[in-house]
């Protein structure tokens, strides 16, 4: 018997299915269903209510491209905080840069949290560092209660639907901008241009109200519908596209590199279109 | 009852299904299995051999790449030749340029370049025009029997499985560097970065065995497996990554620019790793 993995709904019309070895665990938590399966292709994938999150073969250029774009736009990304992100791949990338002293997690989750610790160690393997706190608790409120206290902020959510909802609209947005010091980053998750025409301009447009910077980059995903994804970037001083990369620290990564940082930027036709002011 | 097809074996151990409307056209020709849906998330599709050749929704991304980058590379790109590419998107692209004077097409299955006619006018719109010649032959034939004559050659083929093989093979790369002009440049889609470990750095060695400059350059294209598309260009003069394109004449794209022409050199570290010599 082949047993097969279908992701549907997430576009709709669309479906991506991974062979199956095994299903190693899979649990509803207080939040959403939560699995853990082994497949041929991407090895151990974890899924949120039935949606990829990630998995050991394509997981870097994700973590990578949501964590080095804005810690290397950054003169001194000292304190940086992730709000989901609870399989633990930003925050591994995060301590790689030699400027970090904390990174603090918010996860919603829990289970999130202990699972990938128990079945992703590779993604997870940052999260017992000294340098990291984690914290089980509503990302909303731990802005709101947080001012001026970031160098970097990373939106590592789920789709908007389910949980992470709230993280997709302009009130939370606006807290973010709060919990950033004066020269604080903030980038976030923004799915496909393919597939998201109303949802990436309509951030843009938020983020827009409230950074002077406001930039979407691209990377190259597999296992995410379309295979193109977005992160959208506030900046309030440093600018991504112009900031000198010569002195990169050159710490070891799979996707990431200055060149890329750079030509991450580089929209075509049809993405300028859907941004444009 | 929906109905769902579903492009399985292209990469073992993944699949990828849309939602179908109506099958309009289905027939086995001389060379392989040729189907025409509609769908309603990419328009019309064509199919050859159960995969997923084109659709209306993200055809413009492979047809301009695969064209424009080589063609604004080229000081003056008078005669172009197409091998494959029966749907004739390469084609319309092509006759954009305002130095094409002509461009010759040689598919070697008639039903396809027909088909798309009644079914994808949209693509193949550029067939008929005056300056384009279509000749049903074998591509491995023509070049042999064409020598010192084109300015670029473009290999849009299938996979290589089926009647494509031949377009993967040294000596197919060595006639087309023959049939190129002594400053002429040759241009292949050349699969998955993600799931082609093998065939790119053989593509590679293969071409830098012949030419001067050799690069590899990706776009997002979200029907191909994995989404990251790779075009392998051979170039016997001119440099496409330090081509000077402030002249550019700038007809209408979608998806190319100059800044995207440069930007889609720049590599994530594992594709470098994947093709270093």
């Amino acid at each position: 018997m082949e047993l097969w993995f279908t992701e549907k709904d997430t576009v709709p019309g669309l479906a991506l299915s991974v062979k199956v070895n095994k299903v190693l665990h899979r649990e509803k938590t207080d939040f959403q269903d939560l699995a853990i399966v082994d497949t041929p292709i991407f090895g151990r994938m974890l899924f949120l209510d039935n949606i990829i999150m990630t998995n050991i073969k394509d997981e870097f250029v994700y973590h990578e491209m949501i964590s080095h774009v804005a810690l290397n736009t950054h003169p001194n990304p000292q304190k940086v905080l992730v709000i989901g992100g609870g399989d633990g791949g930003a925050i591994r990338e995060i301590i790689k840069h030699p400027k970090v002293e904390k990174a603090v997690l918010v996860e919603i989750d829990r289970r999130v949290v202990e699972t990938s610790k128990e079945y992703l160690p590779e993604i997870a393997c940052g999260l017992d560092d000294p340098k990291v706190e984690v914290l089980y608790e509503d990302g909303i409120k731990y802005v709101n209660e947080h001012k001026n206290e970031f160098d970097v902020i990373i939106v590592d959510s789920t789709d908007p639907i389910g949980p992470a909802v709230g993280l997709f609209e302009s009130n939370f947005y606006k807290s973010c901008y709060d919990s950033l010091k004066e020269d604080g980053i903030f980038v976030a998750q923004t799915e496909s241009p393919y597939y998201n025409e109303e949802l990436i301009p309509q951030i843009q447009k938020n983020l827009r109200a409230l950074y002077p910077i406001t930039k979407l980059y691209l990377a190259f995903i597999p296992t995410y519908p379309g295979g193109c994804w977005s992160f959208t970037m506030g900046c309030k001083k440093y600018d991504p596209e112009t900031v000198d990369l010569s002195n990169w620290p050159g710490y070891p990564t799979r996707y990431y590199n200055p060149e890329i940082h750079k030509a991450a930027f580089v929209l075509p036709n049809f993405v300028r279109e859907l941004i444009k002011e």
